[in-house]
């Protein structure tokens, strides 16, 4: 069994945080519930529910989207997904995780094409005008594939991204033009999915029971992450591996109910701010992704019980060594409100040597690297926190792989399911954003709509 | 008198928000507060304290940079900021919100050059070795000019980045290696600001009093910003301008006042949480400047009266309409602890129109534009969550230009200013994080450093 990752919650203890930390007692308790829900999700998977755990396993996916990334490959230099939220986190999570940083920044800079010429990514998750014409100046239309991702096939966002694109692409290439859209939505409902139907575009599909911010490992996340060179069948592999660390019944082995339980507890004694601070720029946007998963999935005001109980950690993304520059100082004295959940990496691909300094005032610094500076800041922060009082734990990833990754993702959309269970909420709906969409569907006077109309 | 935002917090009130917002005499005792302290300010201000209040003011300052801008652009492809938290979140910030979004992504691209032919602006606020050996790669050195910003000279991040480059740069150029290097440092102090004058390196200055937070209107934002090509005199006559606003002597003309007030007095209502969300992604990173100034300016354990009182808002950042599909969610639903501020802008550069629509079920688009659909989603949201009980006000920027910016960050500050006032604590320090710098000296051997020894 290959390790996917540690995870060290030492500094949550009240042994070694002081009073803010936790009880062996006070663990107990959650922990119990927590494998008992494990059973629950089972069982309920058993039954057909939960289909994003099994994700991993969808070989015939993989296949066919590998096939199509390479088709793809060879004529195209630009890939741009259309998508907003679940439909976007989970792709820019892994480009910018597993692709090198300066990956679609660069095509043929100054003549030097400095990179294997994968196409670029871009993943548009917004409809500000300036961004999107900026885009649009960028693209060489006939060598670019839009991806165009809406479960419902009715998002206001994408769709409107769509009208334009669509527009511009037949101006521009004629009939030809269907084959440089590709849709990814429900299987079988959906405005979109039957235009794509009609006009004959490259069809994707979200399995049905997989909600937006599950669908990382389905062909939402898939596909861009195929075209722009990951190893899928690696990511799932890695994710497949960790459904089974997630399977088993014993807190300590499981991270996703060590996580859960933690994350729960620490609400339970205050802590309603849950910090993600990766000390690593790739996996800034994995911290992103998560806040998604973890806001939209437990920030909820009724209980699976129908109780009113406005529940809900704010999740905040931070990332080191860069916001202790920013946001320690508040970490470190302002209220006993967080806890904070450091993601460390043991071996950086570069460690990139600091030179022998002769400058006497920075001589502490030789023969140190990067990667060494990185994980003493990192650790001279946990340790600070720790004196502070403030509790803290630390999930290592050996490397960043696909693999790792794939596992990493999974292990946190478990851990969501299971803290929702604990929060005894559903992790699984969004009733919340209907009235923001109703009122600007009337706002764009829209039939049907009136503001505030589901108060 | 050119108008450079509007703020609106109807829906901070009891009247439009309900249990949640203020009663008109709650907001009574905070604004004469402020404007008490407003006096402070300016006070302190004619005896020399709070320099930053001056920076929109150093015409010669100014003038030399744009000669040292003019002087770099041209001969330079690459201009790289080496600098973190203070030194280079204003940085981003600027460049961000006033150059086109793909200005540093492209350079030639596929044959084509696409801007107009100003540097890229590269800022590193990082030491993840992954990402400065995937900039370096990417940089012709011999067009590339590295700014080093650090107030004290000894930021560990920025020089171990520096002796690196230091090292590169004189492997590869001989000596004429010392005009590919910038320090914007200390007038007198530092190692960093030694070795810059041994070396013959240019050398710019922070003021005396500049905390490296309140600095982007210093030459620490300024060079980076001119040598992308922003009007830097424009960005200054926008703070000069708002330094006038921020001087009236009542709560409704004086938006820093009213923004302290509005936010101190949500923290007092059990609001700990300061969500900044910009309806704009040129914006995005003044959010994350934003969050820099006031976390590590109101974080603090104790009050200026010495007693310990462990306060401070958590400030978090969001986009729209982007977040509505991460984020919203739990704002509208979970607990009461927020108070959201929409940035709203009347007018972008482009609007984008969305093709009229033959399907009818996205024909209720028909129209419109990106523009007003942006603002309709801003507006419904803003209707949804103000229907939810939930206090949020909206700032509006006319549109975003250099001046309009400018005007927006100099309120910002001031805000903060008189924040720290309200809340009683000194907004200008953070002694918070020299207990993780100790550790981490500690941790890579630094002579005279022991784990811990700030406790």
């Amino acid at each position: 069994m290959k390790e996917i990752l540690r995870l060290d919650f030492r500094n949550m203890l009240r042994d070694t945080v002081g009073r803010h930390g936790a009880t062996p007692a006070e663990l107990q308790k959650p922990g119990r519930q927590a494998l008992r829900y494990l059973q629950e999700l089972k069982e309920e998977r058993s039954n057909g529910q939960h289909q994003f755990l099994d994700l991993p396993y969808q070989k015939e996916v993989a296949e066919k989207i590998k096939k199509l990334a390479d088709e793809l490959r060879s004529w195209m230099t630009d890939f741009v997904v259309l998508g907003i939220g679940g439909s976007a986190l989970g792709n820019i999570a892994l480009h910018q995780a597993l692709n090198p940083p300066y990956h679609s920044q660069e095509g043929k800079s100054r003549g030097v094409l400095r990179y294997a010429p994968t196409p670029r990514i871009h993943v548009i998750d917004t409809i500000d005008p300036d961004l999107f014409a900026g885009l649009l100046e960028t693209l060489d239309l006939k060598q670019t594939v839009f991806n165009v991702i809406s479960k419902s096939g009715a998002t206001v966002e994408t769709v409107a991204q769509f009208l334009i694109v669509k527009e511009m692409l037949k101006k521009s290439l004629g009939n030809a033009y269907t084959k440089h859209i590709i849709t990814t939505t429900d299987p079988e409902d959906g405005a979109l999915r039957r235009l794509a139907a009609k006009e004959g575009y490259e069809k994707l599909c979200i399995p049905k029971g997989v909600g937006g911010r599950y669908s990382v490992l389905s062909p939402v996340g898939l596909l861009s992450a195929a075209v722009s060179g990951i190893d899928i069948n690696a990511l799932l592999a890695g994710a497949a591996e960790m459904d089974l660390q997630c399977q088993k019944e014993t807190v300590e082995e499981n991270p996703a109910v060590l996580g859960a339980c933690l994350q729960y507890l620490s609400y339970k004694k205050g802590k309603h701010i849950t910090v993600l601070m990766p000390y690593s720029a790739a996996l800034k946007a994995v911290g992103e992704w998560f806040c998604q998963l973890w806001a939209e999935s437990l920030g909820k005001k009724f209980s699976v019980k129908g109780k009113i109980i406005h529940c809900g950690p704010t999740p905040v993304k931070a990332v080191g060594p860069t916001d202790q520059h920013s946001q320690l100082q508040l970490y470190m004295e302002g209220p006993f409100d967080k806890v904070i959940t450091f993601l460390a990496v043991d071996k950086f691909k570069s460690r990139v040597k600091i030179p022998l300094s002769p400058e006497t005032d920075f001589e502490y610094l030789s023969g140190h690297t990067l990667a060494g500076l990185m994980e003493a800041e990192r650790r001279g922060t946990e340790l600070a926190l720790t004196q502070a009082g403030r509790p803290n734990y630390t999930i290592y990833l050996p490397e960043i792989t696909a693999f790792h990754v794939g596992g990493l993702l999974y292990m946190f959309q478990v851990q969501t399911a299971l803290a929702g269970k604990l929060f005894g909420i559903n992790p699984f709906d969004q009733p919340g954003v209907e009235a923001g969409k109703v009122n600007t569907f009337a706002l764009l006077g829209r039939k049907g709509y009136k503001v505030g109309a589901t108060e």
